[in-house]
């Protein structure tokens, strides 16, 4: 009986809604890149963002409190010695993968950085993906973790949204991360279900060598090879740098995130090493 | 020659690490529940978070600032009036799983609740995982919506957070739930990828009928058929109820929750029924 019920009420409501449409009532959401507005009914609005010194906030892939400042003091000569089996695995897998990957961009490392982040956001998601649906499979609380790797694939993204304001990226360049991302993304899925651990290790190793090819990329900005132009706006915003950046300074900040994302990775492989789930260790929330 | 050098100088840095674990230097991250500790050389310790009233915060699985009063007096009646054809396939879609649906839990809200709110989480991270893949293949921008479908999939998860500390599942509960999920996941990550209109559609209609669920759950809990137990203590950090809640007032703000989940993803299949993609409307983040 009460599905019918139910039946009867919505007939109504359909009728209040279209009455709702025709007054007019519907509210627009404001177009992301100009005028285009959405009519609904839905109206949902977005909170109008200002930031601290009461200027609008542009964005709308990020908002203020997922800004931060970067932690520069962060050690990053760390290295995790390949020990176990698996842990070689993971060092030669990442080893190998460094070599085709400098002969391809060599020292343009404004390109390679764009490129790259397209990539280094993955695991993040996937890793954050399979552990909501296992916490929800098993009800099991997740300590954490399912927040933390998201929010490594999120910085990761911002690094994306930065480097891609440097370099534009040219139709056979966005097919070739079209064709990496389908395979990586499968790969890392896979890695991940059937060992995290050794998924933890790789994304631990190609941290690493993130951090390494920063390095290199200060360099040659130092040398003057790469031009040492204004930080991206974004940047600015994202890693709250003073209004005068330059790209210096961001390849500084991201840097530093590498190293956390190191930390992180490493520190999780460690855990299932040690016989247990990450949930059983608080993860590091907003380690930045 | 640089690739050379790299390796040498790790050499000497897992020298380096392999003094600092024997010197005893490792941390120790706190189990989650109990005195089970991880040794690392990362050492990434968490933050030591505190409520409030400054007494020790419980939860790993969320912080403090992901809590948040619910808007009760969010309209529970709205509906969206199917009238394109793909408007009408996800309301029957929806409809025709409500029926066995009714018929397999009866009037158990509770177990009921347990039971789909595994469900309830996955739309929002198979959307939110897409969102970012699509973000970082095209290198654009995801107007927030990533981060809003992630935090509903964040939401739905406390829900059943709250509803496994009510209802306890047997094994073979646990086992229909693994294969629910499995086909769910599948079933919406390739509707998402067809059609993420109708994928959004039939979200929008799923909590409408979660809605009607909750109000069916608060009748009983009137009527004395459920009993009305004390709220459970994540439930009260993570709504900032009062001390004193009870069952029925979680019900409440869950049934909140629900009609804010029905607005944005309605919101969603609008902005795509208009010709628009979801980048261009910023999404409405931290909408509870
Ligand atoms: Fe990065
Ligand atoms: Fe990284
Ligand atoms: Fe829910
Ligand atoms: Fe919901």
């Amino acid at each position: 009986a009460s599905t019918l019920a139910l039946g009867e009420r919505q007939q109504e409501e359909e009728k209040k809604k279209v009455q709702a449409g025709s007054d007019g009532g519907a509210a627009a959401g404001g177009g992301g890149n100009g005028n285009k507005s959405i009519v609904s009914y839905w109206g949902v609005e977005p909170a109008k963002v200002t930031k601290e010194d009461g200027s609008e906030w542009r964005w709308n892939c990020f908002r203020p409190w997922e800004a931060y400042k970067a932690d520069l003091s962060i050690d990053l000569s760390k290295h995790h010695a390949p020990v176990t089996f698996l842990d070689k695995v993971a060092y030669w897998t990442v080893k190998a993968l460094r070599f085709p990957t400098d002969l391809f961009f060599q020292r343009r490392y404004g390109w390679r950085a764009m490129m790259l982040e397209t990539v280094a956001a993955v695991p993040g998601m996937v890793g954050g993906m399979l552990l909501h649906c296992k916490s929800l499979r098993r009800f099991e609380h997740s300590g954490g973790w399912i927040k933390a790797l998201l929010e490594e694939a999120e910085n990761e993204r911002m690094h994306l949204m930065t480097f891609m304001e440097v370099s534009q990226p040219r139709w056979y360049e966005r097919a070739l991360v079209f064709a990496v991302q389908g395979v990586f993304f499968n790969a890392y899925f896979l890695t991940y279900l059937i060992s995290p651990k050794l998924a933890h290790r790789i994304v631990g190793y190609l941290e690493e060598e993130a951090i390494h090819s920063y390095t290199e990329f200060l360099k040659e900005l130092d040398k003057g090879t790469i031009e040492n132009v204004p930080a991206p706006a974004i940047a600015v915003d994202y890693w709250r740098l003073p209004k005068n950046s330059t790209l210096r300074d961001v390849v500084m900040v991201v840097r530093a995130d590498e190293a956390h994302h190191r930390d992180v990775n490493h520190f999780a492989s460690d855990i299932h090493y040690q016989g247990h789930e990450l949930k059983e260790a608080p993860a590091p929330i907003g380690y930045h």
